[in-house]
């Protein structure tokens, strides 16, 4: 079994050559732009984990791993767009750089290359992984526009933001581990308990990304602590903290939002801290890692094959088992 | 064998139900939207009529068509974000309507959406049909990338627009036609015949409508004419003025680009007609027709298969055969 390392290793040395032709050059250097920028890598190594956990890894798992990526990058150009985000991993975002109807363009030539390399996989198994990369990737166009919506909703119940989460992020995980499942050969059966790993994993890393952006050490999370807040962004920490809060609190947080003072970022943290939204962001993170460890338990195959997935879990909810 | 408006029929009754779900409706009543202004179909009933060329219509060609016309409506929802267009068909765009950010998810749902209606198509035929597919969708997107760089750059050759156009429209029509061929059972060697057919019929008809624009008659066009000309647009008739135009007519052309005086149409039509461009386009047209009709006859096939991609083309291109 290879360990996270080693398999972003190999997948980097398949993926770093070059995707696109040369020409017209206008339309393939934005798209190429975007891959150098680098990232975790962290779905197209699911693909491989998936194949991994039931058989050696198959060169169609090489095919699947880069569709998943570059369907993934081409979501990141899109949303970066949808949102005028300047900046991507600091960097200018493609379309910051090469001008919207460019990068909108790119993304979309970005989206039939994933379907190429799919359709490298071979047949049989291909039919089987497409309507899941079809569903996945319609879900995850479901999910940003419901977060869009959300931005225009007054208020958003913790049921509509965990689906939006789950389709915005968590499916393309479970997807990823589901794909490299049946290139390995899973069972119908298996192949459900990995997709649930990877989609209640995927909503925990959410709540954990939310609190950190609360409650993080500024030196370890790598990214400005409070910018959820300063944004006044629908967060799991948000939603709650409106839920639980008193009438006076309630309209204590309203006003923050409203009138966002200069140390609106404190104030907030004391009304999250004097509802417990930290105690209980940390436990329902834990009720999500719990329920993704409890479907990896249930595939059938043997112990030591599951140990890479749950230091995969362990990379991304920083927990320990 | 079936004319043009019964397969026309035949294709809309299969066409105009719901494509996408209920929810998010944010999402899919912008996409449902664009599939409700309606168009002329002539794509969808290309993969009809490549089918019935060579065997009865099959049920997978309706998945193809549908495929196809899903992936046509995509790329206009795309293109008119990039060309800020107001209207379509008379009606606001998807953008001016529902806004960028949902326009343009709208579309990348709708490019699934075709993807999926594809892959219902029975295996065997699937696997010769997504190569082609997925070709003909990175050259569209590549003639959309170069006729956006067009209109930055100072001079455009007669063999540079020839390739845009090849590219932005006549693939589509002519891949439309060799995926109906496929499913109709077509050989490698008649499969390329009716790609080429189409390819330059495509042509031929975007000569016509650069023709039209300047030339046609307005009670029958049924647009402004002149459009190409108040909007400075090269096209296959500006770019051979300024190719064959002695230096003073060719001044007296720029001279009107870049002044744009009211009676602007009016002279550059003088200009075009000094040159001869009206008659040189005419021709360029029925060459392009005659290659057309060249690889139609090659298509070994019976005779009496062909009338209807014969009325096809005489539709396209106003010409009687």
């Amino acid at each position: 079994m290879k360990s996270f390392e080693q398999l972003l290793k190999e997948f980097d040395t398949h993926f770093s050559g070059r995707h696109f032709p040369e020409s017209p050059n206008t339309l393939y250097e934005p798209a190429q732009y975007i891959l150098k920028l680098g990232g975790k890598r962290v779905r197209p190594v699911c693909v491989l984990m998936g194949n991994e956990l039931f058989s050696d890894i198959s060169v169609d798992s090489f095919h699947a791993a880069t569709a998943v990526e570059l369907f993934h990058n081409f979501t990141l150009i899109h949303d970066d767009i949808m949102d005028k985000a300047p900046l991507r991993r600091g960097m200018e975002t493609v379309h910051s750089k090469y001008g919207e109807p460019t990068a909108l363009l790119a993304g979309d030539v970005m989206f039939v290359k994933a379907y190429e390399y799919l359709s490298k996989i071979q047949p049989d198994t291909f039919q089987k992984i497409l309507p899941i990369f079809n569903q996945t990737a319609t879900e995850v166009c479901e999910g940003q526009q419901l977060d869009m919506d959300f931005e225009q909703k007054e208020t958003v119940s913790l049921q509509e933001y965990l689906q939006m989460i789950t389709l915005k992020t968590s499916v393309l995980l479970a997807g990823s581990l589901q794909i490299g499942s049946i290139i390995g050969g899973a069972s119908i059966g298996n192949q459900k308990h990995i997709y649930e790993f990877g989609r209640n994993l995927g909503i925990a890393f959410q709540i954990q990304d939310d609190y950190l952006d609360a409650f993080g050490d500024p030196l370890k999370f790598g990214k400005q602590v409070g910018g959820d807040i300063i944004a006044n962004k629908k967060t799991f920490l948000l939603i709650h903290a409106l839920e639980v809060a008193s009438a006076s609190q309630k309209k204590q947080l309203q006003d923050l939002i409203q009138a966002n003072p200069a140390n609106k970022v404190e104030q907030v943290l004391a009304v999250y801290k004097s509802v417990g939204v930290d105690a209980w962001a940390n436990e329902l993170k834990n009720e999500y890692i719990d329920k993704a460890m409890h479907h990896l338990e249930e595939i059938a195959v043997l112990n030591k094959r599951k140990e890479p997935l749950k230091l995969l879990a362990h990379f991304l909810v920083q927990r320990d088992y």
